[in-house]
C-alpha cells in the first residue's frame, strides 16, 4: 500500500490531521493501536479555546459542538473560602471558551473520517518506522494476524505519550524536559448537574479540587490526592464528602451527588520534546508533549500542533515549499512553553505541595491576594487561560 | 530614666520613627548597639517607592532627597541578549519610583535627630528589654562602663534581623517562615557614572547582575555568585570583566570601571515573623522580615511599618484608643506578604537556580517572554515594583 501520509494514532490529534489533509486533497492512513470504542472510553478535557473552535469549523466538524457545547464567559477561583469570578470576556476584550468533551470531539471526527472514505486501521499492532530520515519511509504494522506495509511521503506521529513514533528517535536527537508533580488527580464524571453554571477551581487548605462539567447534566469533579492513593481507596460517598468539604457552603450545600459513570486517577506531568520534526516524521500533541490538566491546554495544544501540520504539508504539495516543514518546530514550541509555562504556574498556584515549606505555601496565598486584587493579575489568568492567537507562533510580537 | 518610647536601633527604621514620634510630641530614646559611622558604613538599597517618599516628607527630612534623588520612570530588564524597557509610569498611570541611597536617606534622618534634642544612645551594649507584656516595660543597657534603667510605656525593635528585639520574644509567641536562597549577591560601589541612566536587571545564562546607581557620578553593580565564593575572591578587573559578560554588547561597550569603594557578598534571604506585636513590644523593619533585594522592597516596607507604628502610638496618646496598635501586625503583614510574594518571585524570574532542572529554566525562559510580550504582565511587574498604596494594609480591595 502507498499513501502521502501515514498517521499514527487515532485519537483528537490524528483524526483532526486526517481530515485537514483529506479536505485537501492529501491521501493518508490512520494507525491506531486500539479499538474505536476504546479510544472513546478515555475521558479527558473538556475546554476548548476559540482557536481550537476555529480549526474544528475548518475541519467541519462544528456543527454539534456548536450546538451542544456550552460558551464559558468566565469561570471561578474559590480561595479562602471565598469565590472571585475571573471573567474572560471582560478581561480579554470579548473572548472565551467552550466547554466541549473530548469525547465528542472524537466522535465528531470519527463520524468525518468515515464519512472520507480514507482508511483507519483500528488494533494495528507492532507499528514500526522505517527510513523516515530519508526521502522514502515506510511503516509496517500487523493486523489479523498478517504483516502490513504502507509507503508514504510523511510519517505524523500523534500517537500520545507513550506512543512509538517519539520512541523511534534516536535518544542523542531530541532533547527531554519532564517534570512529575508530587500528586494526582482524582477523576469522577456523573450524570448530575454541575453545581455552579461556570467551572469552579478551587485553592484549599485539603488541597486542590475541580468542578468541572461536560454538559447541563453531566459532571465532571476533581480532587487533589497523593500519588499513592488507588482508586479503589475512594468509595463514591467518600469522593463526595471530601469535594463537599473542599467547596465552600454555598456550593457543597448546592452539590448534587449520583453514582460515578468512571472514576480514575491521572498523574501530573509536564513534558516536552525538542524538536518535534526528524526528516520525514512529524510529532504533534502529546507524543511531543505533555501539560498538566489544570489550565486545559492539551486537546487545544494538539489542536494547533496539528493546523500547523496541516498547513505545513499542504505547503509542501501544493506550493512545493517546505518552508511550513521546516519551521514546523519552532512555530509549535513557542507556543508550547507559553501553554506548558501556564500550565505549570496555574498548578503550582492552585494545588498544595505536600513536600513545600510553609513559606512557599504563604507566598501562594499571598499570590492569589495579589491576583485577585489587581487587574492586569487577573488578566493574566484570563489572558493565558483563552489562549494564543493561531499566528502566534511566527510572531515575536 | 524614664521616656514613653524606647526605640532599639538607630538604622533608617529607628530613626524614622523616632523623628515622627518626636514630631507629634512623644518623647523617645534610641539605642544603638553599633557608632554612628558604623551605621552609615553599611550600605543598602537605593530605590524609594513614592510611599516612602511621602513618608520621609512628612517627617521633614526630604529636602535633600528631592534636590539629589534621581525619579526614575522605568527600567530595563536584559533577557536573552535583549533589553526590554518596563515603563514604571505609562504602566501604572504615572508612578515611578526615586533613586537614592539609603546611606543618604540615614544621614538626613540623623541631622533631624540632632536637630530635635532626643536621646540617642550609640555603643549601647547588652540592650536588654523587660516586662514588655506587662503594662510597664523597662530596657536595660550598658554605656560607659555603666549600666543603665529605661522606664518606657513601649519598646520598638527596629534593630534588625539579628537584633535583640525579636530574640526577647519567647519562641512560643512567634511563627517564622524563611527561604534561603542557594546564591548570594557580589556588590560593587564605584565612583564612576553608571552604565545607563536607568537601571538594567539581567538575566543570564552567567547569572543575574544589576546596574543600579546611587547618583549620576556613583555606580552600584551587583553579580549573582554561588554561596560559596568569597569577596577576597573576586578583584575588581573579574568583578567588571564577568559584569561585561552578563550585559549586551551595547552596554558591555558603555560601561566605565573604577577601582571598587566597597565590594562584598550579600545572602538572600526570605522571611517573615508573625505577630509583630508582643504586648508593649513592636518590631518594624528587619527586625521582623527580610526580603531578597531584587524587588527593592526593603526599605520601603520599613518605612510603611514605622509610619503605621507611629500612627498607632500618636493615636493611643491622643485619642486614649489602642485601636491602631491593636490591628498594627495584620495592617503591617498584609502589605509585608505582598511585598515578599513579589520579591520571591521576581527573585526567581531573573536567577539561575543551580538546583532547578532545565524545565525549570525553560519555564523561567517562557515566563519572561510571555511578560515581556503582554502589557497585563508587564503591569503585574511594573505595579508591584512602584509598590502598594499607604492605606493598603487596612482594605479589603
Amino acid at each position: 500500500m502507498r499513501t502521502q501520509v501515514v498517521i499514527v494514532g487515532a485519537g483528537p490529534s490524528g483524526l483532526l490531521l486526517g481530515q485537514l489533509l483529506h479536505q485537501a486533497g492529501i491521501d493518508n492512513v490512520i494507525l491506531e493501536r486500539q479499538s474505536a470504542e476504546y479510544v472513546l472510553g478515555r475521558i479527558r478535557a473538556g475546554v476548548l479555546e476559540q482557536v481550537a473552535v476555529d480549526i474544528l469549523d475548518e475541519a467541519g466538524v462544528g456543527q454539534r459542538m456548536h450546538a451542544e457545547g456550552l460558551p464559558h464567559e468566565g469561570f471561578d477561583l474559590l480561595v479562602d473560602g471565598q469565590r472571585h469570578r475571573i471573567d474572560l470576556a471582560r478581561l480579554t476584550g470579548g473572548r472565551r471558551v467552550l466547554v466541549y468533551g473530548q469525547t465528542e470531539v472524537t466522535r465528531d471526527l470519527m463520524a468525518a473520517r468515515a464519512a472520507s472514505g480514507q482508511t483507519t486501521v483500528y488494533e494495528a499492532a507492532n507499528v514500526t518506522l522505517h527510513d523516515f530520515d530519508g526521502e522514502r519511509p515506510w511503516v509496517t504494522y500487523a493486523h489479523g494476524g498478517q504483516t502490513h506495509r504502507i509507503d508514504t511521503d510523511f510519517i505524523a506521529g500523534c500517537d500520545g505519550f507513550h506512543g512509538v513514533c517519539r520512541a523511534s528517535v534516536p535518544r542523542s536527537a531530541i532533547t527531554e524536559y519532564e517534570k512529575v508533580y508530587p500528586f494526582g488527580w482524582l477523576g469522577l464524571l456523573s450524570d448530575t448537574p454541575p453545581v455552579h453554571h461556570e467551572l469552579i477551581y478551587v485553592n484549599s487548605p485539603r488541597g486542590f479540587a475541580l468542578c468541572s462539567m461536560r454538559s447541563r447534566t453531566r459532571s465532571r469533579y476533581y480532587l487533589q490526592v497523593p500519588l499513592t492513593d488507588k482508586v479503589e481507596d475512594w468509595s463514591d460517598a467518600a469522593f463526595w464528602d471530601e469535594l463537599r468539604r473542599r467547596l465552600d457552603p454555598a456550593a457543597a450545600e448546592a452539590l448534587v451527588t449520583g453514582p460515578a459513570l468512571e472514576k480514575s486517577i491521572a498523574p501530573l506531568r509536564s513534558f516536552v520534546s525538542e524538536p518535534m520534526r526528524f526528516g520525514r516524521l512529524l510529532l504533534a500533541g502529546d507524543a511531543a508533549h505533555i501539560v498538566p490538566p489544570t489550565g486545559a491546554k492539551g486537546l487545544n495544544l494538539a489542536a494547533t500542533d496539528v493546523k500547523y501540520l496541516a498547513d505545513a504539508l499542504i505547503e509542501h504539495y501544493r506550493e512545493r515549499s517546505d518552508a511550513g516543514l521546516n519551521t514546523y518546530s519552532e512555530r509549535c514550541l513557542r507556543r508550547i512553553w507559553r501553554a506548558e509555562r501556564f500550565s505549570w504556574w496555574f498548578t503550582r498556584l492552585m494545588h498544595r505541595f505536600p513536600n513545600e515549606g510553609e513559606i512557599e505555601h504563604k507566598f501562594q496565598q499571598a499570590e492569589l491576594d495579589y491576583l485577585l486584587h489587581s487587574e492586569a493579575g487577573a488578566r493574566t489568568i484570563a489572558e493565558n487561560y483563552v489562549g494564543l492567537p493561531l499566528d502566534f507562533g511566527l510572531r515575536r510580537a
